[in-house]
């Protein structure tokens, strides 16, 4: 067994067996086998697939590189939620704590945005203070005193995945189902979930912006968490529009405060990114076995919602995780950004449609994403949309 | 423009421009683009393939990354033959000293033996003395006093090629046409050849397998060939078994040297070598217009193997190069081999098939090619066949 026989392998059409992947991976990771390999043998999956024998043995593979999060001896159900990836989408921000006032344990890590969509840990580090950088002790601990914690992938975590999502980054092999499966699946296993709700956004602002693509992605998704005994839910949403009306982390943030929070009022633009929120609640409510529909549990959801139960959640969780909970209370002290300026409609008419990939284009460029790994955000960059297409 | 957009786009079945072709290969061989962005677009040049301008785009990068052999100034034409690589291939051992009997310049410069297939270099290293490492001055020296040269493809000629060539190797992308076209075309124009003839092998013994593929190779080698203003032929020849009696390097020089002193007498079992050699050579002929048919060309070539003038110049050769050429006149005064061996049939029959593919891979194994780079060759190591099919 040898790297370029497995390559040819894979690149003649063939299955690789749980060996060779095992071997391939374990390798890879110690740095006997070189990244050029490795992301031939990634092209060559774009262009061959996997099945999903060979999906599971990279789950397994990612999963054997590191180490995996014991939850057992916390005895509450343990949901997660993963989106693939949109650009306003914040309904993490919502569901964290909505769900975890139901004693639902959320044990949630995170992504950072890429390329043109935006990442849960940005917008929380938004939050003066807010640290996502825990151990997986202090991971386990606010899990066990909080019912949840939102924190980025630890290096321990499924190391293998890190090295080679980064490889497929800059060697234009993200957009393979296969590969994104066992992406996402392994994280979400070694993280301790029990059930987990995928998120799998569909139109041109997602990360596979065809519809059969995101169908067939989620079908991965469910099966394979199925295969390693996790419940999973997966839930198909639009992402040919930003959801809600704030696209750039702190306003982002505020824009969830507003829904969170009774004594402010929920902008009437909020309703898409509400619809979705409240899904996925219900279908994390479903998994958590704490309703009999997702009907149900969206009405639940909304209760914690307007009793303020979400919204002291919140407070704890930023609290608990070393945020400034002054700024939580009051989002209008936040710092402004330096400039300011509006784009006006040329003529008078009604809003048809609002293309979530240019928008979320435009706000990287405008600091709320990198372009490289090294550029900083602007946390108060933001585009904000005064009218959406039904509002 | 950047590496990852123009890997996309050829991943996604886009036409590179010449621009983009240019910009991936000069920042490649500047090391500013890394081997693993450059084996991912190799994997998706693998399966979309190259039209035949992005063919001519990459032999002109490869050309303008280095130096490129100027013989305007001899007015002789100047004719090379390229094979694509068999078991038992020394054609290239006759021809070049019996073109050059007829006022033929012949510029070869070979390569060396890869997996299972022999190289010219290796051959010729293992008459002692003989140096393949000439600098292009020497190069065209050589071809001024003598009208041949036999060298290695030197540092500063399609310096990219090389690089890509040893990455090809690992990365499991070396199968392609076009890829093969502007890696062997490159070198043919940088050379300064003006005529080319190519030997492009078929059967299982050759890097095509596949006889539609090399038919395809044949087409593109000419094509491309022709768009940069050489003369071109193509043969395409059986390599499903291997050619002559001999394998391995010092026992196919003497197999050689059997049919080109005419002190000697051809072995019977190299009648498929010899037909083969013969009709590369009428084709070198033509196209250095000195006959009007290959029919021609055999008939002019059979007189100065037997009239011993091909030898002649064969032993002027190995002379100017440094080697040793009492072993050429006395080739049974070379060192034998130290351990030898008979495998004879289990039972009577007949020949049917001698396959080439095992019979390069055996002969490897015995010390006539190297597993790795650092490998050392064993010239006396051989593989005699005292029956084939036809004998």
């Amino acid at each position: 067994m040898n790297a370029v026989e497995i390559i040819k392998k894979k690149r003649n059409g063939g299955v690789l067996s749980d060996t060779e992947i095992q071997y391939f991976i374990a390798n890879y990771v110690k740095g006997k086998i070189p990244d050029y390999q490795k992301s031939a043998l990634l092209m060559a999956i774009y262009f061959v697939g996997l099945t999903n024998e060979e999906t599971l043995g990279f789950v397994n593979a990612f999963i054997n590189s590191g180490k995996k999060v014991d939850l057992s001896h916390i005895k509450k159900p343990k949901v997660d939620k993963h989106s693939t990836g949109g650009v306003g989408d914040k309904t993490s921000i919502i569901l964290a704590p909505l769900i975890a006032c139901f004693d639902v344990v959320v044990p949630m890590m995170s992504g950072r945005g890429l390329g043109h969509t935006g990442g849960t840990l940005d917008k929380l580090e938004s939050i003066p203070g807010f640290n996502v950088h825990l151990t997986i002790p202090q991971f386990i601990k606010n899990l066990e005193t909080l019912g949840v914690c939102m924190i980025g992938q630890t290096d321990d975590l499924t190391p293998a995945d890190k090295k080679i999502y980064a490889l497929r980054d800059v060697t234009a092999t993200v957009e393979n189902t296969g590969l994104i499966t066992a992406s996402i699946t392994s994280k979400k296993i070694a993280e301790g979930s029990e059930g987990i709700v995928y998120d799998v956004k569909a139109g041109n602002g997602s990360t596979l912006p065809d519809l059969e693509k995101s169908r067939e992605l989620a079908d991965k998704l469910l099966r394979t968490s199925r295969d390693f005994g996790q419940q999973a839910i997966a839930v198909l949403t639009d992402m040919s529009s930003p959801l809600g009306y704030t696209i750039g982390n702190w306003h982002e943030i505020y824009e969830c405060i507003e829904i969170m929070n009774p004594e402010l009022k929920t902008n009437s633009l909020s309703s898409d990114l509400m619809e979705v929120t409240l899904y996925l609640a219900g279908a994390m409510l479903m998994l958590g076995d704490k309703c009999s529909s997702i009907e149900d549990g969206i009405k639940m959801s909304q209760d914690k919602l307007n009793s303020g139960d979400c919204f002291d959640k919140f407070l704890k969780l930023v609290e608990i995780q070393g945020g400034n909970i002054d700024v939580i209370k009051n989002p209008h002290s936040y710092r402004k950004a330096e400039y300011t300026d509006y784009i006006e409609a040329s003529e008078d008419g009604f809003v048809t449609a609002l293309d979530a990939l240019t928008f979320g284009l435009v706000a990287v460029t405008l600091g709320c994403g990198r372009k490289t790994i090294e550029d900083k955000i602007d946390y108060s960059a933001a585009i904000f949309l005064e009218k959406k297409s039904w509002g």
